[in-house]
């Protein structure tokens, strides 16, 4: 695949290359060697359907069959009957257990697109076109789908894996300035999590990435594959340290539950649970208070939030016992001791958490 | 466990126990090795809850906090609704990632329950407790979970393997006798594919059996369960040899799908599948006359329809290329060469089947 470099997500029997590049789409054949079957549909949403779906469509082999759906987009609509319409369409097309599911869109669409993939006919192949940077440094790996429940954030889902991610970062060009800021977030959590030389890096061209530089974005791409990658291998089925990529997310699925998920991106939410957890770590003494300073700076010249819009400390801790990685009854959550380095813990009490929860309701409402 | 055999399903780590024995239920602790969390969901219909229900929640662990979520019964309830259904009880109920979902109950049951738990939170715990002769020698094995769509049946599942399996022959002691003979059929299928000597038991011992003698039905769902284990255990996807155990289903589909699930039940509809695949495998010079004789007669002496009612045979044609196993477009087939032989072809020629159909038209409506 000329231009490109491929990043192999090694899970045995179930392994699959990431490609990442500049200007991947519309080349011809360029999915020969990932698409088996006669068929395939491609799931999409109408915003993205404008600028790729023509690209996507001359990218596939030209002995396939293409059907397209488009979805609603926004995780309100990350919903089973999102997921229903995609297999009636399936079923109504008459496509085999042959056939390939591509995704081409951003964090939607792939969760439900992958989820419908792996139910219909008990599952079928799965191809991500990721256009969100989220998606492209998130979704592309770890081979999690499904859909949210009135209840709580994905509780519905399965674990699926792609049989190949094409991350072409050129489809960040038209990607509204906010959602890119909130890619970023999780760009930032690889380097807190994992990697102090990378969150460095990150430093020094959080302009370039801005900018939608390509060399830069496909490194920055490139190396939170890499660091997610690393962690699933080791833990696909997420039985243990595969939990400290959601970093940040127990407070972010928190506040995103609470805001009904129209207020707060995926992203924006996550950048300021990732403050709020550097936080209660330099509170419960684990992190020195310049390390809190540097995150919360960092996130902030990507362009995101780093305070929580004004909600009651109590509301937010009962939304972090419903976060199905809780659910057990005690939060469990992964906190830094350093740039670079995390743990996973289920002994922070309560009225710490609180503290710390009413420490950022003294400055909710602003940015 | 007391008075009863295990048979080990042996898919690595997936790997479980199916405990064969009669009075199982209602031992207390009887499940205790087979359930970590501190809590489960037990799924089963009004019919089966009758009987069985206060039994299986005696053999629970005593730490376990039961919920129970009544489902309707019949391959026509067999939808993503009741799915749904589950999974609200469990949100609602705030199940963790730990919890446990026992299905009491016959095939639907234990379709449905599992796929629940084979998407909540991406896969939880799952104990089977069929308790229908049908639900006891197919789905006890396999790890096909799943529910119909209106375009077709079992389009929408899962693979997900239970923990154990609690196969009480006590609990066949209410089952209707039409229900009986159905399951009758999957047993006598099991012969056919694969022991001819097993199938010679049958013959010999199918009056025992219709009495519901214990040691009889012990005997003839291990054997079937054996086969069945044997042949996913080489090919747990379904990728290849497991297609003989749709021996006379691909035409049992159909005939089931074509009375909209209301007029036959499985096994009735798979019985004359059977006999459907046997004649035209005899037509096709493939299968001797006398061993079509002695299938027939055997699923007869089970209480068992054998003729199809009053379809057109295009009709059927139609409805086995819609089936999931033949949607490329050729009609997949799972046709006996002698009793405990069979071979998967995709070359016998529609004239061929709707030849051998026109025949059984021509008595359609008998049994």
């Amino acid at each position: 695949m000329k231009g490109a470099e491929a990043l192999i997500v090694d899970l045995g029997e179930r392994a699959y290359p990431i490609w990442i590049g500049a200007g991947l789409l519309g080349s011809a054949g360029l999915l020969e060697r990932h698409i088996e079957g006669a068929e395939a549909l491609v799931v999409t949403n109408e915003a993205v359907a404008a600028h790729y779906l023509q690209p996507l469509l001359k990218s596939l082999p030209a002995s396939v069959r293409a059907d397209v759906i488009t979805i609603g987009d926004g995780e309100a609509l990350k919903t089973l009957d999102a997921v229903a319409a995609i297999i009636d369409k399936l079923v109504a097309a008459r496509h085999s257990r042959a056939t390939t599911v591509v995704a081409l869109g951003g964090g939607v669409v792939g969760d439900v697109a992958g989820f419908a993939a792996a139910i219909y006919q008990r599952g079928v192949r799965f191809v991500q076109v990721p256009t969100t940077l989220l998606s492209l440094v998130d979704a592309s790996v770890g081979g999690k789908t499904g859909v949210n429940h009135p209840g709580g954030k994905n509780l519905i889902g399965a674990f699926h894996q792609p049989s190949c991610v094409l991350a072409d970062v050129a489809t960040l060009d038209t990607l509204p300035p906010r959602e890119f800021s909130a890619g970023l977030a999780e760009v930032v959590k690889y380097g807190v999590i994992h990697d102090a030389e990378f969150f460095a890096w990150i430093e020094a061209n959080v302009e370039a990435l801005r900018a939608r530089d390509p060399a830069a974005l496909v490194r920055a791409i490139r190396r939170s594959c890499e660091i997610k990658a690393a962690v699933v291998q080791a833990d696909e089925r997420e039985a243990g340290t595969r939990m400290i990529l959601n970093f940040g997310h127990t407070f972010g699925h928190a506040l995103e539950a609470l805001t009904h998920y129209q207020t707060l991106l995926h992203g924006e939410a996550v950048a300021i649970g990732m403050v709020m957890a550097a936080h209660l770590a330099a509170n419960c003494g684990r992190l020195r208070a310049d390390d809190v300073e540097r995150v919360l700076t960092l996130l902030r010249r990507c362009g995101l939030p780093v305070t929580p819009p004004s909600l009651e400390s109590d509301a937010i801790i009962e939304a972090m016992t419903m976060d199905k990685k809780a659910f057990g009854g005690r939060i469990r959550l992964v906190l830094p001791s350093a740039i670079g380095a995390v743990f996973v813990t289920t002994d922070i009490p309560r009225r710490a958490i609180f503290e710390t929860l009413e420490t950022f309701r003294a400055q909710a409402g602003g940015s």
